[in-house]
């Protein structure tokens, strides 16, 4: 369909556009997105003008262009985020309510943990997690749960990459790696201390579905040396629950 | 950019396919993805394809197809939605807490009311309302909120349009609706008795960012004949939180 001479599909040039909108940079001109895209100028506007055109995406006053509301809107109808997002929040809700710390649901995507909600509360502890945003397997709680329970091919590639240090708690060898996997299979959740940031761990528990199968990984961000008892109760109640309304 | 023979842009082709996925309908074949956006088949499997390989798209083992997490993540991380929602996230906790039914956010978008968030208590209201849906401005409490406040040319736009009946209490009337479109601005909210569905009503009111200018419509759904008082407080004072929050 349409391929440039570069070879890059239709679908591909619309990635590239997409990617180059990030948390931090949500309002571009057609001449960055397509530097940052690395496209031909003349491709980037063209290709960024139809996108105004159909909704996908918005220009302002300025000319400048953000990700549209009907790009949300059909992303967000028919996908599996907002189905698990919805079955997960009143569980969510009540550990945050028991736990008041920023509680939060990811899954896997592409070998790195996708986090689909946070519930913050305003006087929680230090949290760089983001909606939409993610996080190494083998630094988060959430990673470590997801990591433990996918497919062996993913485990091993995982643990034949470079695991690289984000705190002073961060696991980075291989062999302690893998038996942090056993660890969290057999414990039945993940303790990640200091491992993303050093003031805080991360105490994660596997959701499954109702066939067993780990759909989604639920957890709570806490003070590094705080106890442990309250949240790990709060966390397997929810993920009960959860399990419960996506098994209706 | 590479434009079919009957004239269609890549970014129309691309909006008709994803068009086709909705919250009841989030499996399909590349075959009823093409029949349903109208494009043929060989073009349809080609896009499809090129979709799924750059994962906005993804394929189960039956070949069936559904909007990708890639998708989703991209759409969200540097949305308006997201960016609303998280500032109104902790304040519609509240009125939900307060009031005890579904608490809703909604913007408007290509004239209707679009909306982001919805919280949901298990013994509420019926409420037809979902994340990423949309209701006639003329019908909804959100709608007639955001459509009191919208420029001129809308109203006037909606004014002239025909005027669906959802309910029994749904305004069909053009001279009803403009009254009821100056009482909001008067009143400060808007109350929709029986207008989307028989056995509920909707409030709701303004938003405002730190300019004054409305951004979003934040509603409850209550019993037809529910009091109105304290769903109206909470509202209220909720959407002062927001504008804090939004100004901050």
């Amino acid at each position: 369909m349409a391929n440039s001479p570069s070879g890059d599909s239709v679908a591909d040039r619309v990635l590239r556009v997409l990617e180059t909108f990030t948390p931090t940079r949500t309002m571009q001109t057609a001449a960055e997105i397509g530097r940052r895209a690395g496209l031909p100028s003349s491709t980037a506007h063209r290709l960024v003008g139809e996108l105004v055109e159909v909704g996908l995406l918005e220009r302002d006053q300025d000319r400048r262009v953000r990700v549209g509301m009907r790009l949300w809107e059909l992303a967000t109808r028919s996908s599996r985020a907002l189905r698990l997002r919805q079955a997960a929040l009143p569980a969510m809700e009540r550990v945050q309510a028991q736990v008041r710390e920023h509680t939060q649901l990811a899954i896997l995507e592409q070998d790195e943990a996708l986090f689909l909600e946070r519930l913050s509360s305003p006087d929680a502890t230090s949290n760089i997690t983001r909606i939409a945003g993610r996080l190494p397997l083998h630094a988060s709680s959430s990673g470590l749960v997801l990591l433990a329970h996918a497919e062996p091919e993913l485990q091993e590639r995982v643990l034949g990459s470079r695991l690289a240090r984000l705190a002073s708690g961060t696991i980075t060898e291989p062999a302690v790696l893998r038996r942090k996997l056993a660890e969290v299979r057999r414990l039945g959740h993940a303790v990640a201390p200091g491992s993303i940031e050093d003031v805080a761990t991360g105490v994660a528990v596997p959701v499954r579905d109702r066939s067993g199968t780990v759909v989604a990984a639920l957890s709570v961000v806490i003070e590094r040396h705080a106890r442990l008892d309250r949240p790990l109760s709060a966390l397997h109640a929810a993920a009960r629950e959860i399990r419960r309304t996506l098994s209706q």
